[in-house]
């Protein structure tokens, strides 16, 4: 699995990353959206769904922590996420890979004079799975490259690197709405709205990207002029033929809307001081819109939330985000039993259970 | 167990209280000392007592660990607490649940203009018990709420909130006195005497309402006059009619107590640098106060001392702190048991054992 | 085991020191490299490379994590070391041990006045081992001290104190030497070069000091004046009859070694600005050093490096650096199973497994 020099690596587009990154037809390190085809998809919102299943006894809690009980995992967050970090770290604790946490990177090593990447190269010797956060574009893949150039190859798998890859949040987002609309059908043919800030949010870009690869599936953009969607995500819409819109006109669009996928300012990549909650973008659901939303129709949000969504939507069950949360974890769970090679297993267990 | 809107949950006294954290007649969260009532403690105190025998044996702690090893606890800790940090973090080893924790809780979501409860129930989501220490008194309280009104509520446990509520320190007081006084038929009619920091200590505040449960016990308080127990405490032991004295008579009250309950001056509470050790209240326990206490009387401290109680002292066999630091582990193994309704399965360990 | 007062204690010399640190004749505390004898030695080179040997399997890893699994390791880093930490927390995950960590000390007790020595004394009561990394020199040996004059002492392991001690560092090294001339008959008779920043390394002068229990080793030392290794250094080898050099002719020391230790300049001591990679000491191992190196020569570097050696060495088979890393991780899984006396447990499954 040599990816040949780093130079030659960079200038490859996401298919031929693809027989890098997934040297088996499975993902072996999951560092870009783009990286997964639709089989790995069903596959993996199938395992998860298994995984939560069998998670709902203690016998299959103990199945669940036996499988990767000789393993441990670093996860090296160079870049704080609280949220990210224990979605994973419980995502380990559930498959038994024993967690260890690298957070500030700033203090050791690099007061040495090390390079980043021996100090990663260093930390993974330990290991048996990366995964890492990093505020550089691009880092994670850095170190899959490194490391598939040493005699010891880690998986890693990429907790958000830059502005713009955060894989298994477009993961969690797909199954979210696989779920939501598993009795109609599942995610072809729906129509979902993106709402709020769409030129910064890398949630948005890599689901986007990955609902092309469902039939039948209609976006639509809204947000203020300065917040819409890039050419470039408008052109790879137009390429791949996939009717979409950009608009202003919030309420029409909840109700039309099969999924509205909210989104809040990204400000945090400004520089300057950050705003309190209350002057992002002026398109929030509020206890109104949910009379506009169809019946069947669900709203989700990567969280975390600043006034886009008021608290008092969040008792409706059409409200997913908290689930939304709750997949995040189990996703995670199934990308790793799958990066491991432990679906088999899982899928005897369940067979077990609903035979 | 829903807890109702948030000011009328406010508005309870601890006995409405109790019936919302005590849903099933047990503790399901413990966040104040006055939810607790005489056959819990006996209960609790029993607990402790068999997990530790239990303990002994290499086939005992893998017992413990077996008991709760498919679940997963989060230590959020907003208030830095070594201490109290690593005795629920071993508490939770021995019962087999696996941690993690959050100590910075600025660093993240909170700069991105998430609320702390949106913060807390993410974190939640992904676990099954929340250990909480707060800055702000009564947010433990307040998170326990809210989750009571999600569709996943799990327990909480309050490790310290504010100035005022740290009842697992008072579960360990109270389970220290039992122990140290189970030759001599229990808590019930003996002399505690608290000393120094009486105005602003929550666990002598905590641990004097707790010993109103035990008939016949009375109480002295030792403190210079700016630092004596509030009008409060004294109405409350007026009203349960306990005897008690409030003196600065320190020698006599050591020669007469069944237990003295050291504390050290709660200035970190304080604007301003902070004072080195050294100039606290006038009451420091040395060698010679050995000699007035009596062979069967013991000391006890919260721990950290300053210059309380001089380094001599912590050979004599009635210098009980050290094991009390101890026992504050034991117990939260058996209060997390106790909320996990465990409690049986140790019982019939223990059964076997003493057979 | 008390080991009296703390004046007597310090004025030990090594050999009084080891009755105390290895009251049985092997290792209950490890806290200087002098402390460890040949046999000890050889035994734990044994002991490490069955375990990794076991650990092959995941039987194997199984049957390592169970022994140690009813017990908890504290890992106190006073003083940042990412790559230290790791390798402790790893190790401990291998041989069961449930760690939990303390790495800034300076928030909590110490602010309310407590003693340095209280609070390890109370973090330590909750944990069965104790790993220690303190920036005062000395400060592990005073806790070990301190500890044995209580009735629970608890084994502590030093990873690294102030400038002088970092006993891990030195075994680490010893096997990884060994380990490279397994095939050619052990260190006795090797020549080691010793290359950098020879006065200040702590490595360097704990590894010198041990090679000294190795017949026939001869040592070189080269590095500019100003870095040379000390008098005390020099007057140990003589007392012991080692024959050694000290040069500056840094291609005729690579050229003749069996095994070249490269070190960077340990400048993080110093006050001031820290200097970047690049203007360290003048002697960097490059590509054009292979050529003069012997086929079965090996380089080692304890890591992190800057410009020591040119990365362009690592694909090299000689270069062993990396394999040091991970060699460190099983030498410290050695030393814990050596310390709780469980290396006769590994010795039966291992001649099972070569059977």
């Amino acid at each position: 699995m040599s990816a040949g020099s780093w130079a030659a690596f960079q200038a490859m587009g996401p298919e031929e990353k693809r027989a890098v990154f997934q040297p088996g037809g499975r993902p072996f390190h999951a560092l870009i959206a783009e990286q997964f085809d639709r089989a790995f998809l069903d596959r993996l919102c199938e395992l998860t769904t298994r995984a939560r299943r069998i998670a709902k006894t203690r016998g299959g809690r103990l199945f669940l922590q036996d499988l990767l009980c000789d393993r441990r995992a670093m996860l090296y967050f160079a870049q704080p996420s609280t949220r990210t970090f224990l979605s994973f770290y419980a995502a380990c604790q559930i498959v038994g890979l024993h967690p260890a946490e690298v957070r500030d990177t700033s203090t050791s090593s690099e007061l040495k004079g090390e390079s980043p990447e021996d100090s990663v190269r260093t930390f993974s010797s330990y290991f048996d799975l990366i995964i890492m956060r990093h505020p550089v574009g691009g880092f994670a893949e850095r170190i899959a490259w490194l490391l598939s150039n040493t005699d010891r190859v880690v998986p890693v798998i990429n907790a958000g690197s830059g502005k713009d890859q955060h894989p298994t949040q477009a993961l969690l987002d797909i199954y979210t709405l696989q779920r939501s609309f598993e009795a109609r059908g599942g995610i072809e043919g729906k129509r979902i709205v993106f709402v709020g800030d769409l030129a910064r949010g890398r949630t948005v870009r890599s689901l986007a990207r990955l609902l092309m690869l469902y039939p039948g599936v209609s976006q639509c953009f809204v947000a203020p002029e300065s917040l819409q969607i890039g050419s470039d995500l408008t052109a790879a819409l137009d390429a791949a033929g996939v009717p979409y819109t950009c608009t202003t006109d919030f309420d029409r669009a909840v109700s039309e809307a099969d999924a509205v996928y909210m989104t809040r300012i990204q400000d945090e990549w400004d520089a300057g001081p950050k705003r309190a909650g209350g002057d992002g973008h002026p398109f929030h659901f509020t206890e109104r819109h949910l009379d506009l939303l169809r019946p069947e129709a669900v709203v989700l949000h990567p969280l975390p939330r600043r006034d886009e969504i008021a608290p008092e939507v969040d008792a409706d069950p059409r409200a997913v985000y908290w689930r939304q949360v709750r997949n995040g974890m189990w996703v995670r769970v199934a990308l790793i039993l799958s990066i491991f090679e432990k679906d088999a297993e899982v899928d005897r267990y369940h067979a077990d259970l609903v035979r």
